[in-house]
């Protein structure tokens, strides 16, 4: 892939934006944006984790999507939005550490449909663990058609 | 598939067991376990959300990924364990309700892998939307494999 | 899904157009269209096996998705064309016999997303068992940007 | 991965057991092997395509897989065989060239689950290009299990 740049501004913004919602509720944060590539961490909590100490599948999957969506948010105009249209992940190890740290990158750019993979490694002393890798499958859309009421079930196209 | 069955108190442990740290943290609950299937629901609360109000992929993957591991618990001896080794999920329209509700069920019985699949439906107004579908594939691991410390590392075989 | 219908015309071309080059090559037969479903067979020559006689993986993935694709087909008006943007399949138990038939049926329409989704039999004496599951992701494409030359990579949008 | 090898025996066999059945018919060529990776090659002919030139996602999809498998072969003892347990695959660019060659290598070792992935690049005069991508789960099996009759439906435990 060609050397390509964002501005400091727009890295600023997404980093900012990638930490709403469900994503502020789980604790994930913004590490560093480059053109087409995203990185996040979340410091490991007891909700984050299962009854036996394994950290939940859920995290992990959650944190490659939406990590996946902010790579592929730094290849479009700042009036797209990113949706996914589907994701797979292979989870390769249990991770158990004190910390997760996830790696997005745009295998496939796109003006509509862009292809992400994450990598998520589990934090164990100061070492990263690969334990999940993902491909998400993503849409640019305009912003302007993420009108909420009742045109909403028709955003994929 | 044939028809089995699934002892009260085994269904009544699996809707306890299914309750727990992460899942617990979401608001997930569940609803019915027979042999081969599971049921839960989430009512949406603001955290749930994205900031445009959709809610988060990652809720819809992680309850269709935990329910899926539980369609499978029913399956298996007591003194086994389900680990997920991997799952897709393809986002079919936009969810934006009131709350969700995941049906799974085992489409691959087996000693060791099993493969279950998991319909996430939207509810508005009363009724239900389709929103996610996924597929995901199981392991059963027995039970006192399962030990903190370095072994961990060992679990997938 | 509500019921809708192709003409008996447009079901005879799906089913002609469907058996052309690399599947032609394979055997794979075009059994039935409606609208929102494809069905389609083959009957299992020496060289669809590996060395140790049971059907290749690939044979059933090829058949998964070229029959997922011709699903969405039905569902297109005639000047769009099917592509593939990505597909993923679970092998649920090991092919051996004479023959393999395939339904897949259309789980999310869309004018440009659709997803559909195909279940592979093996037929051992006159019974179907369940080897397969796969769930493909497609995109509806006007037929005029299928222009052969260097236009090609940009397809996918 | 540390550095591993295997011997130019093992190499070799493995390059011509890859070569065969369904393999064969298609056309596909081993390249290289050795610890945790093969590379495969196919030349296009007519019924590689589809009607519109392009190559068929099943080709594409079929290299992945069976790639993918013998990475994993290069990893485990010589009693052991390798079983898809399920794949996923993203068509990046349509394929339209020459030739395809194939990438494999394992991302997650293991003495029964293993997970590799492929790329698939498109040799158009001399010049590759990726057009797929796919991550596969396998199993190593003892090959004496590989038995025929009415025992191959336990194969996958």
């Amino acid at each position: 892939m060609e050397k390509r740049k964002i501005t400091e501004q727009r890295a600023d913004f997404l980093k900012t934006d990638y930490e709403r919602g469900f994503i502020k509720f789980c604790g994930f944060k913004a590490v560093s944006a480059e053109w087409g590539r995203f990185q996040s961490r979340v410091e490991i909590m007891q909700e984050h984790r299962q009854q036996d100490g394994f950290i939940h599948a859920g995290v992990m999957a959650t944190m490659a999507d939406h990590t996946a969506g902010y790579s592929a948010f730094t290849t479009v105009p700042g009036n797209m939005q990113i949706l996914t249209i589907e994701f797979k992940v292979n989870f390769l190890r249990p991770a158990f550490g004190d910390a997760l740290v996830c790696y997005s990158r745009v295998i496939r750019e796109g003006r509509q449909i862009i292809v992400s993979e994450s990598e998520v490694f589990d934090v164990r002393e100061g070492h990263e663990h690969a334990v999940a890798k993902a491909m998400v499958t993503l849409m640019a859309v305009p912003q302007d058609k993420l009108i909420k009421g009742k045109n909403r079930d028709k955003l994929l196209g």
